[in-house]
């Protein structure tokens, strides 16, 4: 038996960022970084960002992470926002989704926020 | 002669937050850091504090960071909610009003996004 595998959405954030204490940002540069964060200024958002990262296996099927309050279709809302900010991957196979934060989009959004003199040293 | 010095508003964030690869977030901490999250999340908010984190000194008067193409009513308001994230930290010195990058910020925000193998191993 063959299972079927989809991608859902792209990932659409590009890396590197630059650190914010090394260089003073572009206003194409804050408006791309800007919305990453939008993506986790919610603290429902944040919490179902942080079982998929926190999640054993490196990825969690939607029923794995929806036990946080809010309705299912809420969840699903949720984490259409995580995908379209490239924060996080989901994958339909046979009748589950999965997700798992996007490749490099932990280290890079750290590396945004690291203090200024990891950089220049 | 003697310049008055004055700190404006408080720190508002409590410090260390946790990783959100390494376990996951209680409805309080994700509340908390949602917080910080959202005071980054909108682009001049973004540029302003990171000319506040690149500026040579260490801290940047008011007048060095106000051409983000806003008015200076703008920049008051975005600087205030940095403020009241725990974002920065302003002071009155004289008749001029310095901003730095309140201690610790960035590496507990770095940390908390930190990929959950530096943390295990």
């Amino acid at each position: 038996m063959t299972i079927q595998t989809e991608l859902i959405g792209e990932t659409a954030v590009e890396f590197p960022c630059p650190p914010l204490g090394a260089a003073e940002l572009s206003a194409a540069e804050a408006e791309r970084m800007a919305g990453m964060f939008k993506a986790l200024a919610d603290p429902v958002r944040l919490r179902l960002f942080s079982r998929v990262a926190a999640h054993s296996s490196g990825e969690a099927s939607v029923c794995d992470i929806q036990n946080v309050g809010v309705s299912q279709p809420t969840v699903s809302h949720h984490l259409k926002k995580l995908r379209e900010a490239g924060l996080i991957i989901s994958e339909r196979r046979g009748t589950w989704v999965y997700c798992r934060v996007a490749p490099g989009v932990l280290p890079a959004m750290a590396q945004m926020l690291s203090p200024r003199d990891m950089h220049i040293n």
